[in-house]
């Protein structure tokens, strides 16, 4: 766990609003480390929807199995998220443990554990210690109160350097209804799935299958767009909770993803992931740039994204920007192993506005030191024509430093 | 370029043979560096066959492309690779520059450029000027000698911190024949075709469709079982060269890969293949241990090799076990994400021989001491068992380091 913030943090996080019937609690359970919080309690009122999406990994933790099993229901009371310990990889006494966390839970909310949404995060193959918990989870349930959410930012944090947050309004029916979300996740980051963990709420009355719909779409160009190090996490989870109080301001349910109110809601909650996503990406364990990958004029998207993917996970790419080295020629190494339809000699590479490569050669116009300049900035913006077709995709990553062989050198110990 | 010699690297290069009729010249041409070899020229004796595996980059260098035209013609005289410069996204110049060097070294040997061999190595995107280094190669094609490998195998080195050959002795019809190979490569080297370049001659005879044979079933168990960053160069290249003069000794030709004799030569072949490859791969950027991920009991050979490599080229497992920590639940992850059918309720883990997690959870034996301990060594065994099937196959790589990251981070610099 690194002390030190990472020099792409948000220099200001936004003032969280509380969401009505939303209470949050958070705890010291002394789970990994000493000092901070590590647990966190979130209950919805009755009638509250629930969606997510989740790892693709075929070794899950046993919070996913746990919620993926539930996810029919489409009904949440209760969210238990606990840092220290991803409770992945423990067998049987990780199933014991996702049902003690539950049930305890449950009881304290008078609610049934189908109704109980759980997630752990940190290191893998360590027995989780529910028992020793649980009785602060009910009391957690108990005393929680609905201004917390900067607190509950903070208490899923790993390696992360800062707390993600981020909150949007629009207005439906007249009224405003809001989202709030936080996420946590810094390495370990893969966009084949979700990211880490993410926990989006709105009051607005949204059914889960709608929900659903909008996750499912929503992670596409947000947290399935963003990689810190090619690695799939066992434990990552998106969770979305309408609660629906907004009914109260005469907001009349949306159920139907064709209903005209949706396309509103839809792009609010998008910039809301893609905000979160960013934040992640920001993060990445050892981080010093924030790097854009956009690839445009591939056969088809998916072959643009793939593209894009293959130079944003590349180590040889990615050390080169931590150099503040203008290598495209590690651009063309990661184009060509991408295994997708390219053509040397119609390739066109810029760095920000600088057109260094075009049609399968440096740039007649390339200059060095205005290239190695633009190099030395915070963001960069790496920008791949293929030159064959309409196919376009962006996902975004950070350098690899001796940070980040640091940071996860010694991560266990 | 490191100045440092890999702890990893050979205690002992071995003493290579000159084989009889293959003269070797090398050269300061001043592609890149200074004060160094950069240039090597070999030649052939009329006859000879030769066979070639290149890399599946979509964006190869034109000396890739140039040798996949030669090579249904099956003859080889001259072999020409410079260090320094990868002549690779370097367009029509790039074409123009294989023409002049083949034709430089064709006129001194007195062949057609069709029996002419390039590769060069090193930046990509800079174009090479082969009309500087032309004259020498005429130069180098006449004056060469019999017994230079050594110096062979030192002027193809980039950023290897050691030069890289290998020899084997096999009898067949009761005379010796003897194989000599060469490699270079340390970064930019994923398993997903050859490696970076590798240059293998024989004085057998053995027939081009034989010898490509030979080479294209040998990579599958060498150059392609290793891994040190999962990037693929745009240049890999392994040409095998078989000049057949052991037909003084009355050895008969192999034109069949039905041949009996061809077991016994393709066994050694095969060592000598892998025995390059491991030098490669110990070779790694910044590599301070070698490690060997051997994966069994998957659903097929081919699922347990893209388990074996998921686990190889996840930076989280690779820092970790620079770091000395015998972090198993990035195993775990890295299984999970590979994508291949897996059941965490039947997996199995060990370093060495130590078990650590069996059936889904930690292994009732683990003692994180002695684990530990074994963290220490030079080269570190992973043992993945699948429970699963009977596939298995073995990887190599080396841990990622702070060094690859200062090393790439300057390289063109």
């Amino acid at each position: 766990m690194s002390d030190a913030i990472s020099p792409l943090a948000p220099k200001n996080y936004p003032s969280m609003p509380a969401l009505e019937d939303v209470t949050i609690a958070t705890a010291m359970a002394g789970i990994k480390a000493r000092g901070r919080t590590d647990l966190l309690v979130m209950t919805f009122p009755a009638g509250t929807a629930v969606a997510g999406v989740f790892t693709k990994s075929k070794c899950p933790s046993a919070a996913v199995d746990y919620c993926r099993q539930n996810l029919p229901g489409g009904q949440a009371r209760v969210l238990v998220v606990n840092a220290g310990n991803a409770n992945a990889f423990t067998g049987k006494k990780g199933r014991e443990a996702t049902g003690i966390t539950a049930r305890a839970a449950a009881d304290a909310a008078g609610c049934g554990t189908g109704d109980v949404y759980l997630a752990s995060t940190g290191v893998i193959g360590e027995p989780l210690n529910a028992a020793a918990f649980a009785p602060l989870v009910s009391q957690m349930v108990k005393t929680a109160n609905v201004d917390n959410w900067s607190a509950a930012a903070r208490a899923i944090m790993t390696t992360d350097t800062h707390p993600k947050m981020a909150t949007a309004r629009v207005v439906i029916d007249g009224a405003a209804v809001t989202i709030n979300g936080i996420a946590k996740g810094s390495g370990m980051i893969a966009p084949d799935m979700a990211t880490m963990l993410s926990f989006i709420v709105t009051d607005a009355p949204v059914s889960a299958s709608v929900l659903q719909d909008m996750i499912a779409k929503g992670v596409g160009k947000s947290f399935n767009a963003i990689t810190v190090d090619s690695d799939t996490s066992t434990s990552d989870t998106v969770l979305v909770f309408a609660t629906g109080t907004a009914r109260k301001k005469n907001v009349r349910d949306i159920t139907d993803i064709r209903d005209r109110r949706l396309g509103k809601l839809r792009r609010a909650f998008n910039r809301l992931l893609k905000e979160l996503a960013m934040l992640v990406v920001r993060d990445g364990e050892g981080a010093r740039k924030l790097v854009e990958v956009a690839v445009t004029g591939a056969k088809s998207s998916r072959s643009a994204k793939k593209i894009a993917l293959s130079v944003a996970n590349s180590p040889l790419f990615k050390t080169a920007i931590a150099g503040e080295d203008a290598n495209w020629g590690r651009v063309v190494m990661a184009v060509g192993k991408a295994g997708e339809p390219a053509d040397r000699d119609r390739l066109s590479i810029s760095f920000g506005d600088h057109l260094v490569a075009q049609n399968g050669e440096r740039s007649g116009d390339y200059s060095e030191q205005k290239v190695s300049e633009y190099m030395k900035r915070d963001e960069i913006k790496v920008g791949i024509d293929m030159g064959m077709g309409p196919g376009r995709a962006t996902v975004w990553t950070c350098d690899l430093t001796k940070e980040y062989v640091a940071i996860n050198g010694d991560y266990r110990s």
